[in-house]
């Protein structure tokens, strides 16, 4: 595609327009930001307003208010991920989510002896699973993507998969898996990080009944973000919060030392959340307003699929595609591999081109079908084959390592 | 004391100009900075620097300055609350990390069969600790303040304390309670919410060893601020993390699969903290700077004691002080009962005094000595005094509940 025919596709994209929902610095091409989602520009206002009135006008009053906020900014990601919005909550991070619905879930089935996960998954994921399994008396099983549902048996007493691969962006089956599970018994805890707000998710359609996910990739709600949580309508009673707190309670005010669970979802939560941060992730949440997320998914699909064709086309004897394909077998990302992709993305990085490395050789590239568009992708990817055709990259300074790659 | 008497006191106190550090709104007596800190001046800016600048303009490669926040900023608090810098770390909720330090220190003594902790604790750390009792297969055992020294024996497996009760305001001796502990072999988490930033603490030379605490108190850090959480550093290398997250890893951005703990209290990290809130922390924080905590608490105990002794003078037949009267024994609030508590507060807040109600008659008075000066306790009284003495209290609006009191 020449940059004249990117440009074109932009003009004839209706999305192409949300992009002014956002502030993104000139001269940059972001595609990170499956990483860490671009700046919306109603944030810098909603945080003011929360800060200065609410907070330093109102003070203490305004609680009157931010009560509903874990469940009312959820109920504006309820329609991004087909859910069920009372079984919606933005709380803590993903870490702690999962942990909560994954304690939860496999305390549901006593008497089985593991928790089952995907060999691969997000490390904090894995580490988790274990902890979980370790206070549980259970052993954790992790077994390859394409093993899953076979792994899945009675004994099985929770499962933990992540929807699209952090490094490969390899997308899982969600309404096969839950069905093997279901067969068996057993709950499957979903991790929508790389999936909310990028693709089409419709958890209810696919049997997905408890699933957490990151505030801070594709739904822009900013750095550290609070994660969200979702228990299935059907779960709310059966399912107890193994880290019972006061915001979770039936009456947080009542202050009763005997703890009587909120009813539906809001037992989950536990201490008081974070305000700023709900107020941020609320303005990220409204960059998806009036989007219908079947459009959204066809343009990441149309992004990464021109991203990689491109490559290939320009650079394809250099690099090695570690995605799959097919469209349909992705999230939102494409993953290349080159024996000194560090160095070659700090390249790209010193040109203007954002994307983010995975050791061992991995330079993985987002599309965040808000505000990438398809100049981006032909510019990039003209940039990508400068930097390796005329070994630009291979200059000291690009191999000095980040802190953060 | 007269309003010239306060006046002229206002004006000796070598502290007073630090209420310039905080944005307070024109005609209110905020005296509920025991449940939410007043907004400091420089929030606003911090945030609009963290958001525009930071996230905006850097975006990923911000995370390079932003992955030590939750250590630099726990830096700032070591001083104000005398604990060893490098066991300090903000992160996650008050009651995420009570759980937490709960339950590796429950761990820590494996044989033994109870969690011990304190009648009418707050609620969140009553909850909590009973999750961490059934998750472990103990038991939990609340016995009367005054108890809790005759009741630490071998079989305790941990310990739960709050360092000044949210009610009533009453102070424990963390010495001594340490100390009983320590002859018992058993480890105590302290939840210093309502300590830090009003008294002058000394973890270190009060043997505390392990703690926790609220960052949206008189730590000023904004609604729902992160919790901080402290650990000796004897007990860094012999305590688990229950938690265990990807940035609690030796290298999070390694990506390993397999959990290694990252050296001292990091590991007690899990998830990905919210940058903005550590953001607006960090500047409560800085509300601290060049403040010495002893002359802090001294300020806090002439505030307090002041307020008792006018509202004893001037209203003392129609309310029950409800705290010690010693100010060695109380922290930073002061509390008085009346039948119709709920409704006198109500009618205070109409006239610009906040404080708060807590059930069944409480009515609770905060003293921040950063903002709080003596005037605003003369003028708090005096109201508190006309609203009593003509009854006017007694109005259907008054009594009307609102969602948080």
């Amino acid at each position: 595609m020449t940059l004249d025919d990117a440009r074109t596709a932009d003009r004839s994209d209706p999305l192409a327009p949300l992009r002014d929902r956002f502030q993104l610095p000139p001269g940059i091409i972001y595609l990170d930001g499956n990483s860490l989602g671009a700046l919306p520009l109603a944030t810098a206002g909603k945080l003011r307003g929360t800060v200065k009135q609410q907070w330093g006008e109102g003070l203490i009053a305004s609680w009157n208010e931010w009560i509903d906020w874990p469940k009312s900014v959820a109920a504006k990601l309820a329609p991004i991920i087909g859910a069920e919005p009372g079984g919606l909550l933005i709380a803590d991070s993903t870490s702690v989510c999962l942990f909560k619905l994954l304690a939860a879930a496999a305390r549901d089935r006593p008497g089985r002896s593991k928790i089952l996960t995907q060999q691969g998954n997000f490390p904090t994921d894995l580490y988790v699973a274990q902890g979980v399994a370790d206070l549980l008396g259970l052993s954790l099983e992790a077994v390859p993507a394409s093993e899953i549902a076979g792994a899945i048996d009675d004994d099985v007493a929770a499962i933990t998969l992540t929807h699209v691969d952090y490094t490969s962006g390899a997308r899982l089956d969600m309404r096969a898996l839950n069905r093997a599970a279901a067969l068996h018994g057993a709950l499957c805890v979903w991790d929508l990080s790389h999936s909310a707000g990028a693709l089409a998710l419709d958890l209810m359609g696919d049997g997905c009944e408890l699933a957490v996910g990151c505030g801070y990739k594709y739904l822009n709600g900013g750095p550290g973000a609070p994660a969200f949580l979702y228990v299935a309508e059907r779960l709310h009673d059966a399912l107890a919060n193994p880290l019972p707190g006061w915001m979770g309670h039936l009456e947080p005010f009542a202050f009763d030392p005997a703890y009587q669970p909120a009813p539906g979802v809001s037992r989950f939560l536990s201490g008081t959340p974070s305000i700023l941060a709900l107020a941020a992730l609320d303005a990220g949440l409204d960059t998806f307003a009036d989007v219908a997320m079947a459009d959204l998914e066809a343009k990441s699909a149309a992004l990464s699929s021109l991203f990689i064709a491109e490559v290939e086309t320009r650079c394809g004897d250099l690099l090695r595609l570690a995605s799959p394909s097919d469209a349909a077998a992705r999230g939102s990302h494409a993953v290349f591999a080159h024996a000194n992709g560090y160095a070659v993305m700090r390249a790209l990085i010193a040109h203007g081109v954002i994307g983010d490395f995975r050791a061992p050789d991995l330079m993985r590239f987002g599309f965040a079908p808000l505000y990438n568009g398809f100049v981006d992708v032909v510019r990039a990817v003209a940039i990508l084959g400068d930097i390796l055709g005329s070994g630009e990259w291979d200059q000291p300074r690009f191999h000095e390592r980040a802190k953060i790659t």
